[in-house]
């Protein structure tokens, strides 16, 4: 009863719901880039307002790097569940900017293959996600006068750079944090019909790499075939990388992985995706990675080792005959199971620098690491949620792998012994980290409909 | 007698030549990059003016890309020799910026390691050294009215960028360039006191690969470990391209490649040059490259294969998990002896085309080719050069091969039938083609005495 009205002011209120986060995604929180430093300041300002108008005692915490929000409300009465719900206000870098349609920082609605979308950089990830819970939240309070349950938000400014800030913050206010359960909207709909909750994700090891050889740039008819350069010897490691079936050859990578049972491969498969269909809409048709595995397990639950960047020597117009001093390039290994990040960054530069001439020296910057992450397939948390979620949308939601990194999760269980529950309403084509970011209009609702169920279900 | 006089007059009149190449240097001729491309014309300009208060019929001939100068002198009778001096007012990027202690295109005169030297882009290559001839004809020309041989001078913008607009000149303006030599500087001294002659120079080759994998960058947390990551392909192919020993791995690459005689090969070594003593100022001390040859054979008669420049994906601060959708990198080939640069063009690209996975796609970019040449030891040109060098300078006149090329001069040969002589004044330390290059106050000066000596020895 009380639910039903909840869903009808969401319904209702669905383009002030918009307004908001437009509001929200004009601001330019770009975490990795330190020129954004105070625009990721000024978005956590906001934040806190919203919240505030809601009657959420809310506060920005400032940190070395960008400041997280953290906003209490009580629930019902003092035995009311504690829930913390999680999300990012941070961005991506908006580059590549030449194959934006839009200015990404002011965020308009479009139609895009039929369907009316919020296109915006952070649109998906994870503004518009975040909203989708804070809505649903407004909601029940407006038109019940309390919440269902007692809620924490927690809403961090680097998720997209490594979130290095925020664990120390776990350690100071994990008091404040801890709750029964955590609530995480930063994943994807298995389909726009089918919503899906993740219950096992990848772990993310981040690395850079810069190999030094001689001191200056030089002209390569000078020194061309006599000094060391540094391209080469970069592209002889990053080649190395992989052996001739797409496995990773550092030694020990493969330690803690582990084979997925049959049974839950048999239901992925069932699932019916086909590699072609895949990679279709991103212009591929070939499986790449490690040969004699399917689709599912690729990318949900094998380790990898992609290279994310790589840059050095003349890379403007035209051509320059030089060598360069230097070669750098950006590395990250997608993690499962029981992998050890550290023992594999370890390994890694092992690895690397086994392959650097004498007379040239590397040097790593530390990207953050996290190890993956593997959720119950059947706690009463995720069943409620599973319920809930069916009640909403066309098909009954599914249980499926994540092949992302949600590093937040795995503390959450190791830091504050808290279970999860992620769910989120972002579709395959909403171009995330890329240009033309968007997300559809109905993710967006139906996404707060569907916390405004869940967190009904949770308070009974 | 009147040698003497010439060479008086340029020990005085040094600081007024040095005032006129600063005026020069001031000009940002960056021929690659189009930014520039109205500064490549007022240079030609500024050129053409001083040429005429010599005396000479200059005049700008504009091309698709950057102009070129020509100008036009006669010689003390209707039977003199005719020579064409070859120079190229244009100059290399100058990025990065941020090594330079100076601005690059103010030019100052400094003290470096206890020599004065005039500090700037171009100060060397080649404006500098073009500016030894012209200070030597201005100096004749004013000391006794006329010049001692008939002089045409050819003055490009495009030698740092492929000279793509220089050949087809050769065609319509043959008649006015062919002459009985040509003089070419803008090539290095053995040593501060001991000049060279250039006899046999490497071609080159430039290349530019682009490979397209996915239709956009993707997140590599989806996509990871199931779609092609361009970066990868292209370091497998870069890697590929030298074998264990550094020989370069491309299908009839080392056709036409000769071995050097013994009696030459031990004339070099007696140059007592050790790869330690080469590499040290660099801050490298081992010889990369193919292994088991000597230092001289990797830099003036082994061909290479080097990769100038890499880029794809991430590249700014902070971490992105991206899977890029393209990646590039520039590649060059020193080619030697009779190595024929189209046959290898035609090979690289098969090279890698067969590297690129059947959904991938890659483009190439011509950036010139030019074959290998190689001089006369022991012409009368040649003889008359070394007598004239050895005068001048502490030491008598080496003669040796160059690692960089100079396509012109193979041009020279072969479009317009001339012998070529290649003398110059660089020093292996003048930084061309890198931050903070310098030429020396003294190869300014005795450069100019140079070519005063060698045209008065030509015209007897």
């Amino acid at each position: 009863m009380m639910l039903s009205r909840v869903l009808a002011r969401l319904d209702v209120g669905l383009d002030h719901s918009i307004e908001r986060l437009f509001e929200l995604l004009k601001y330019k929180s770009v975490s990795t880039d330190p020129e954004f430093r105070e625009n990721c300041r000024e978005t956590a300002d906001w934040l806190v307002k919203d919240l505030k108008t809601i009657g959420f005692d809310a506060s920005r915490r400032d940190t070395i790097g960008h400041p997280v929000v953290i906003a209490h409300h009580d629930g019902p009465n003092a035995d009311a569940l504690h829930v913390l719900f999680y999300g990012h206000y941070d961005v991506q870098p908006v580059d590549p900017l030449a194959l934006w349609e839009d200015d990404p920082f002011n965020p308009k609605i479009k139609e895009r293959n039929g369907h009316k979308v919020i296109s915006a950089r952070g649109a998906s990830d994870d503004k518009g996600q975040m909203m989708t819970f804070i809505e649903a939240v407004r909601a029940y309070k407006q038109e019940t006068g309390q919440l269902p349950v007692r809620v924490t938000i927690l809403l961090e400014g680097e998720e997209e750079s490594g979130s290095s800030s925020l664990y120390s913050l776990f350690e100071m206010y994990g008091n404040e944090l801890k709750a029964d359960y955590a609530l995480v909207c930063d994943t994807s709909m298995w389909h726009r019909d089918t919503p899906s909750i993740s219950v096992s994700l990848r772990g993310l090891l981040g690395e850079e790499v810069i190999i030094n050889a001689a001191n200056r740039d030089l002209h390569s008819g000078y020194y061309g075939g006599a000094a060391a350069n540094p391209i080469h010897i970069l592209a002889r490691i990053l080649a190395d990388l992989h052996d001739q079936n797409g496995r990773v050859t550092i030694l020990g990578f493969y330690e803690g992985v582990e084979e997925i049972p049959e049974q839950i491969l048999t239901a992925w498969k069932a699932l019916n995706l086909e590699a072609r269909q895949f990679l279709k809409p991103i212009g591929l048709s070939l499986l790449a990675g490690e040969k004699g595995r399917d689709l599912f397990e690729l990318v949900w639950t094998r380790p990898t080792a992609e290279v994310n960047g790589i840059s050095g020597g003349y890379e403007g117009d035209g051509f320059k005959t030089v060598i360069a001093a230097k070669a750098s390039a950006k590395v990250s290994f997608r993690l499962v199971h029981k992998q050890n990040p550290l023992k594999i960054r370890k390994a890694f530069r092992t690895f690397v620098r086994s392959r650097i001439p004498a007379d040239c020296t590397v040097e790593f910057l530390d990207h953050g690491a996290s190890p993956a992450i593997q959720l119950s397939f059947d706690s009463p948390l995720i069943t409620c949620a599973k319920t809930a979620l069916s009640e909403e949308w066309p098909n009954p939601a599914v249980l499926v792998a994540m092949g992302g990194s949600i590093p937040v999760v795995s503390k959450f269980r190791s830091l504050l012994g808290m279970e999860c529950l992620l769910v989120g309403f972002a579709l395959d084509d909403d171009c995330i980290h890329s240009p033309n970011e968007k997300y559809d209009v109905n993710s967006f609702h139906k996404g707060q409909r569907s916390w405004a169920r869940i967190l009904a279900a949770l308070s009974t």
